[in-house]
């Protein structure tokens, strides 16, 4: 049992992991949890695959790296330099290596599948930090394209990934990030 | 200190407020927790406003109604009948005579605004159901265009807004939503 001032605290984006698998069952009761989100008009539109298998993950974190390469050597999107590096070295898996990746997918014909996504994302953050595991969520990771891999996923063609989630137990919890104070535009209050 | 799995039971979408204002330290603590919200690249993109004052809330719903129905009209969107008959009704405020809107907004540059945005509202969610506080995202709240509207509020012109938050007391807890199992389209093992 968490206190979620503790939680609040403890949740962390991790990307390095011990070297040990995580129960079917704890990641089922995550997604028991996700599906406690909020949902436009509570269409509840997530729809989600879970990976335990290091060979698959290393499989998408191949596919996901060509797709965004050849996309940004075509200009259809504009990756940071930085990223290019990366994703052209040949042994960074964008995936970190973790021994879970949840996909959180959904009909590309949900206008709202994109926040109803992230929702769930943020419970399913949580969900797994009350437990003691980590969690990145991985944009680079969503570029998903080959019919055999989507096959393999068990996504329908109209399905799109939004959030790749990477889970582990953490091997190390680092610092807390740096935040900002709140950006507040403005504040109106009643006129007297 | 609220543990969260009881958080996790007590968080309503509520539309139903005490006639109380919610003090400004309250709402400022609140957006406090919201920056410890995970951000693509850690990017903090969020920028708040808050509205305290009915009569703007109405002028805010005013517009956003007025918006909505020109876009349908001009079939820009096309609205579920039900809204078009809530919209056309003057005396229904889509934020539910709330003594509180909080705006999310950001820079519209930010490709990953959507999901940034969604993250922090969830965040918002949690830290008000925390302090006893109520929440709705009404989506159909978002549309303000009007630059006097948007010059009161503080929003610069690049700036868009991602999720309208009421919040208030509760007038009532009312029975959770019905969710689904979990949509598990599969679960890949690591193969034997």
């Amino acid at each position: 049992m968490m206190n979620y001032a503790d939680l609040l605290l403890k949740r962390r984006a991790i990307r390095d992991f011990e070297d040990r698998p995580i129960p079917e069952n704890v990641v089922e009761a995550i997604l028991q949890e996700a599906t406690l989100a909020p949902s436009a008009s509570n269409n509840q539109p997530c729809r989600f695959v879970v990976v335990h298998c290091r060979k698959t993950i290393k499989a998408l974190s191949d596919e996901s790296k060509a797709n965004l390469l050849s996309d940004h050597a075509e200009k259809k999107i504009k990756l940071n330099p930085d990223y290019v590096g990366f994703l052209q070295n040949e042994n960074f898996n964008v995936f970190y290596n973790a021994p879970c990746l949840i996909f959180i997918a959904g009909s590309a014909s949900v206008n709202t599948l994109d926040v109803d996504g992230a929702l769930a994302a943020g419970y399913i953050m949580f969900a797994a930090a009350a437990r003691g595991l980590g969690t990145c969520w991985v944009a680079l990771g969503a570029n998903i394209r080959d019919p055999q891999l989507k096959g393999e996923l068990g996504l329908p063609e109209n399905c799109r990934i939004v959030a790749p989630l990477i889970l582990g137990y953490p091997k190390a919890i680092p610092a807390p990030s740096e935040r900002h104070a709140p950006d507040i535009l403005r504040i109106i209050v009643e006129a007297g």
